[in-house]
């Protein structure tokens, strides 16, 4: 193998060094957003909460009610904006809550099975290191969950198809790094590199949020994983995980760990309980019952990495209408969405389909970002088809689906998983026949579902809807003031559909964390926690039930919060809720 | 950019002395061929041929007559040798004459965009370079063709599932070959690495096969792209590409040029026609004559390199009885076959569906070899799954779909294209009970096709019944004696389904090539023309009907000529008949 050293400096040479700084082909792209977006607010929603220093967007779909900050901005927002996603509009994934991180007093921590354990602070990893910025597109792996949701409740909350956005990261790559602390040989045990955040998390009883990936993924130049420090051309936002979080382009979220405090290299993958419990996807056979039982947790091929092919129709838009004039049928309609593949394969091919998958119509596909210096694509890319109103009003659907440069695409139906991740079916919009206004006829549109709690969407909401055994019993009744006196970790009571139950016990075990039961005890959380548990979790609830509300129960609206004083990462999936786990 | 410098060298010292000569791990699969399988023969259906002096294993599936040789095993004769395959059952994918090539005289030239244009001889390929020697799974991007043939005729013959196969490879790294000639920049224009093999072939008024990838592709250290000069520890055989060919792991065969004359760095992507008439993926609406008429073959976004995720059933075979006894029905059988994904990831699920899709069971994995030092999967898996026998009682069908590392899997229904490449659908076997013996009950079991032109399989071959308007004129007709006299380039006659064709205004159009027209001047080959010609090929032919054949009509059996006197590379597809293309 002698002859690879000449090989790797000669690329230096002639090849490696045409890294450009790719942030000049976006920087207009990035200003239309900063210019455009109105400023982000201290949330009133927020007040209270630990987050309440934070100014966010206030557009964004809140998924765990207040806290912690789960949230996908309006699709047709984050299309508005185009090809890179203004950062207010970046879907955020959070476990809890957001550290107070100052730049000077920051440090990442390399240790374990390196030479030179090293302690580095922010301006050593910006000024001893080369910089690498490119544009890449970030996808949580529960984009699209609402849909697997409807068929059958995974044990996720209710992601739509905007959980996905497009910046231009910066930052050091981690190979550098690694190599500055002289990793080990595999054959001396590096198999594995841990990634660590910042905060304390409830998960498994206390842990930090931590990921892993094999030591070759994090060796491979042409991964581009980097530890970044920019987003956009500024400093990461706090949500993102000011001051430094990693990239690893073409992998899902979930990896991608904010608040990056430490990078440890290991023999065994992370032992992390959000790495073992978390972004793994099962046959779907698997229940959250099976996959205890049969330990699928534990099985590493189940791990997921790279994320597939999707493509999702955001024009037309949920609701929208297009009114049809009897005279200009033969006018046209542009249908536009997104689409994008894992590990850098390059979407080559969108089609959209208006007779049920017999005619494929190819789409104009749209790729501003060049490729690596592998040939790797790291960004989504939009699609637009220009068709006849007069098809549109034959269709009863519209549908599409994606292809990339190794010839894979989505499948037609829906294939459920216990996580509900990485669903990639076809995304399909219905058309239906309206008379919006003075009798003329319009074309209204229907995607298959809305984010988080909202109702409609063709999909028909059936999993969703409670299906707990409410047979009465003759059990206690309490009046709400009592309820509400018990809202502390000593006596932690919730009502849930009506029925009085009595979390005291069950708080420490709740894989959701303390806080997230402790800030709904002595309240109707009937919502939120319909919202974001399994049907398993909602037969375990029933261990708990006391009795019932007496009177008139109050159903707590639109921001109430839900589970998890723990953990962060963009993207990082799923809300599990097994004490069995706990 | 000055990082990466220390990296590479720290990286080669610390972390790529790894690699191990894998070659040991199946050295005993090797010996089980050796050791088994029947000699190869100078078989007497190559007589006569420019091939008559190599041997070959003679239970080979011929797909296009006596020459060129393109073959693949018996699928159970595949499967028994499990993980590797022997050397004389790896399908042969050719487009001519086997160059006679020996060791000391032969050489490759690097030229094009390097600083130190060079030819090597094999001792300097040998000896100078460094050794890599890896496990990996050729397929050909044509491999299950026939299924899509029996939906609708493709301009490709008709393989069956058996075109892929295993070897143990051994060579020098591509890029340490580029490094030593000082390849470009890309600044500089290196953009594209060219192929050539040696023989004169006749597509396209007279070029060598060729083909190309990115500079980014040659370079990643990743690939493992190699000029492969051992196969499963010996010299390569004279069908796979003696003395050197390229080895590109988890892309398609066609990309793997045999008999490697050039290397050429260059601007623009290979010009040869096979590089721009073959290997593509088009949308199912895109039929031979839209192809040429929106010139779909110059559209880049359709060349394929990694193949898609795929399996196949193996185990049982076509035709295969499975014998039933009343009271044992509770016994078990083992369904077996292989699964791949290309580009390096790994197969991490394969299910067997015996309900249409509804349920599906999870196959056992065997993963004989391991990732290379990045993590990539370079060969197929095997896998099996033990089923009660009453459950295949109650199956209609049996169907497997298999799932990659990034969550990518099969489609289930067939998407036609154009060349009949890298379908994977997923693979069903339909079961009857019949009664093999003494009225006993039996379950026997089909598969969708059968390769080349054997009948059979339960995939109705409608396509390949000849799509000719035969509606009878009042023509000319000809004896047997009479088209005989006409077997050369000065007249060359041919019969096809009774009607006599002159062809000899055509001949130097064939993409095929001369030759392959030649060899069947003044005979009946409707057999051979059937099998590789698409409708629209058909079509043309009438441009050249004479007459009719007078009397009895002889058909050319089973080993008689086809297409093109022409080209080569394992698995590089499809054959092209429009002379538009010429």
């Amino acid at each position: 193998m002698a002859a690879n050293g000449s090989i790797r400096s000669s690329v230096k040479v002639q090849w490696e060094e045409e890294g450009e700084d790719e942030i000049n082909d976006f920087r207009d792209l990035i200003q239309k957003g900063i210019r455009e977006l109105e400023p982000s607010i201290l949330d009133p929603r927020h007040e209270g909460t630990a987050d309440d220093w934070i100014e966010r967007n206030s557009s964004m779909v809140r998924h765990t009610g207040k806290h912690p900050f789960n949230s996908e901005p309006p699709i047709n927002r984050l299309t508005h904006y185009g090809f890179i996603t203004p950062v207010p509009l970046h879907f955020v994934r959070s476990r809890g809550a957001v550290p107070k991180a100052t730049w000077n007093d920051w440090t990442v921590e390399v240790c374990g099975l390196v030479k030179r354990p090293t302690k580095f602070t922010m301006d050593q990893l910006s000024n001893e290191f080369g910089f690498r910025e490119f544009p890449a597109t970030i996808v949580c792996a529960g984009n699209r969950r609402k849909e697997q949701n409807t068929v059958k409740q995974t044990i996720g909350f209710n992601w739509g198809a905007a959980v996905v956005a497009t910046s231009v990261w910066g930052g050091v790559p981690l190979r550098d790094v690694l190599n500055r602390c002289g990793i080990f040989s595999r054959k001396n045990g590096a198999v594995n590199v841990c990634f660590e955040g910042a905060e304390d998390l409830a998960g498994g009883g206390g842990c930090k949020y931590g990921t892993s990936i094999k030591v070759e993924f994090a060796m491979d130049p042409a991964r581009d994983i980097i530890l970044a420090y920019r987003q956009n051309g500024e400093e990461l936002a706090a949500d993102h995980g000011f001051p430094v979080r990693m990239i690893m382009p073409g992998f899902i979220g979930g990896k991608m760990v904010k608040w990056l405090k430490r990078i440890i290299v290991t023999t065994k993958e992370s032992e992390s309980y959000y790495y073992l419990m978390d972004n793994k996807v099962f046959p779907s056979h698997v229940d959250a019952e099976l996959a205890d039982k049969e330990g699928w947790w534990y099985k590493s091929e189940y791990v997921i990495n790279e994320y597939n092919i999707n493509s999702v129709i955001t024009t037309p838009g949920h609701n929208e209408i297009l009114p049809i004039m009897p005279c200009r049928t033969r006018s046209s309609y542009i249908l536009r969405g997104y689409a994008y593949s894992g590990g850098g394969k390059k979407v080559t091919r969108v089609e959209v389909t208006m007779d049920g998958g017999e005619k494929w119509d190819m789409c104009m596909l749209d790729h501003p970002a060049k490729p690596n210096k592998f040939g790797k694509y790291w960004c989504w890319c939009l699609w637009s088809l220009e068709v006849e109103v007069s098809k549109l009003l034959n269709a009863k659907e519209i549908a599409v689906r994606a292809w990339d440069e190794t010839n894979n695409t989505q499948p037609e139906k829906l294939i459920w998983n216990l996580m509900g991740l990485m669903n990639n079916c076809w995304f399909r919009v219905r058309t239906k026949i309206c008379k919006p206004d003075k009798g003329e006829t319009g074309i209204i549109f229907e995607h298959p579902t809305i984010p988080g709690n909202q109702s409609g969407g063709w999909m028909k909401n059936s999993a969703s809807t409670p299906s707990i055994n409410t047979a009465s019993t003759a059990s206690t009744t309490y009046s709400l003031s009592e309820v509400k006196k018990h809202n502390t970790r000593q006596s932690a009571w919730i009502i849930v559909h009506g029925h009085v139950y009595d979390c005291t016990q069950f708080i420490k075990h709740h894989p959701g964390g303390v806080d997230s039961i402790l800030s709904h005890a002595g309240t109707d959380c009937t919502e939120v926690f319909d919202a974001i548990h399994s049907g398993k979790a909602k037969k375990m609830l029933e261990n708990y039930r006391i009795g019932d509300v007496r009177g008139e129960c109050e159903s707590d609206g639109g921001g109430c919060p839900a589970e998890g004083e723990d953990g962060h990462v963009d993207g990082q999936e799923g809300e599990i809720e097994s004490s069995v786990r706990g």
